[in-house]
């Protein structure tokens, strides 16, 4: 996807609410919000919103000195997602259809992105999403394609939002011949996204046969690029990719074997899926 | 009320809104959006967000030569609210607490904020509002206020809205002896603000010992400036002050004496009112 005018004034909400997870000094903070404007103001906008969302959060990491301004609400969502997992496990075990309402819960899961809004509710998210109609609902043929896949590559988006995939990776290894499967996490801290180190602490680690792949997220962070030869090629040899979010669907949205489970959280993606902000989203 | 540095971002989407009204070109809407941020990182941003919001539309103005961008959108909106007028004068009249039910609908016509926000649904908003909590009620305040009156001043925010105020001023013109109203919207159009032009076709020039007063929103507009001396002798000399909106509070909320009817829509105005968006306030 392209960038849209929308993303630029986002952008500064973003650097300003990253600011404000690190420091109180709301002199730094109108310093952070000068420089990432004059850093927007003096770039081509024909980049993609995740290269430019990485400049942006690049200079809050430097200017403030912390490498992960989101550390907190980070951990403080993965708690959170912990605590209520016992209970959607069960959900999902006791629903007439596992597949579909794990594919809810991980949708909802979805709302926990510091870099769409500031303000969203987990719990009253939930309870919408686990009876709301989608807006696209390729369904059948996601459920078509694990029953013919051998490997599942999944990309992952938010911390939160991970224990939510969990419980769909679990419904998924208890009912498809799923033989491995590649979870896909950031390779350095960007926004409140999910790495290695929430992998493991949400569990997800622990699942069989899963191998964990790092994405790039620039600055020289460890990781394969999205859409670099390496990556592709791992998703060509998926018989199931799913793609979890706003970001991985920005900068993957135009490979069409690619199964896209997210909440439309902003106009821009929003206007792109044919979809309203809120809308929840199965497409294949 | 100072400026926040969340204003300086949210100038921004309103500077793009605005363009938007007036041009699909997205090259002019480019330009425009970095002539607005070129312009905001060589401000000292200690001016108030009035002022600076004067700014940025002029911008706008400037380059998309259109003096008013909202004006579709404003005629749209008061006839929605014309359409809705009989309904709720009826449920007003109805109403065992007519004053209160009339106070409600204003607060809810004041959703109608294409600078607060780019999406809103006005009949959401009265069912909820016409039950809601408020977040601060000095309701007794305001009555014991209008008891004692024999001038009213009202500042009026928005078009459409100003259908809902049409209601309220006729519940206290009714109810209360209230020798003359000084009815205040701007002096130029800005935003979807109310000017005369849409006191006149909502009726409100209609009702009985009725002055227009116009505001000045900077660029040479006529008007009087809300924070000038003539205009606060006109309050000091009415028995009660009743301000409507966002914009109002920002610029008048130091003084004590005026009643604030909003609805919290924005994160700066929340906080600084110890309340969440979506709240409804009756200040006093």
């Amino acid at each position: 996807m392209k960038l849209n005018l929308d993303c630029i004034p986002c952008f500064q909400r973003q650097a300003l609410q990253a600011a404000r997870f690190v420091t109180d000094d709301e002199k730094l903070q109108e310093e952070i919000l000068r420089e990432v404007i004059t850093e927007l103001v003096d770039m081509d906008w024909s980049k993609s919103p995740p290269e430019i969302s990485h400049i942006v959060h690049r200079i809050v990491k430097e200017r403030t000195g912390e490498d992960d301004p989101y550390k907190t609400v980070k951990k403080q969502y993965n708690d959170i997602a912990l605590e209520l997992y016992s209970r959607y496990k069960k959900f999902v075990e006791d629903s007439s259809t596992p597949l579909l309402s794990s594919i809810r819960l991980a949708i909802a899961g979805n709302v926990i992105d510091f870099g769409a809004s500031s303000g969203f509710n987990l719990n009253d998210t939930i309870k919408t999403v686990l009876t709301k109609d989608f807006r696209i609902f390729d369904y059948e043929k996601l459920e078509k394609s694990l029953q013919r896949t051998g490997e599942l590559t999944y990309l992952a988006d938010n911390t939160g939002e991970i224990v939510f995939d969990r419980i769909l990776l679990e419904t998924i290894i208890d009912r498809y011949d799923v033989k491995k499967i590649n979870f896909a996490v950031k390779g350095a801290p960007i926004i409140n996204d999910a790495t290695l180190e929430d992998a493991v602490y949400t569990g997800i680690t622990d699942l069989e046969n899963l191998d964990i792949i790092k994405i790039d997220v620039g600055m020289n962070s460890p990781g394969l690029k999205r859409t670099g030869a390496e990556f592709l090629d791992i998703c060509a040899n998926s018989g199931t990719v799913i793609s979890k979010g706003q970001g991985n669907y920005e900068a993957l949205s135009e490979y069409k074997t690619i199964f896209f489970l997210l909440m439309a959280k902003c106009p821009v993606i929003a206007n792109d899926l044919g979809a309203n902000i809120g809308d929840i989203i199965l497409k294949g």
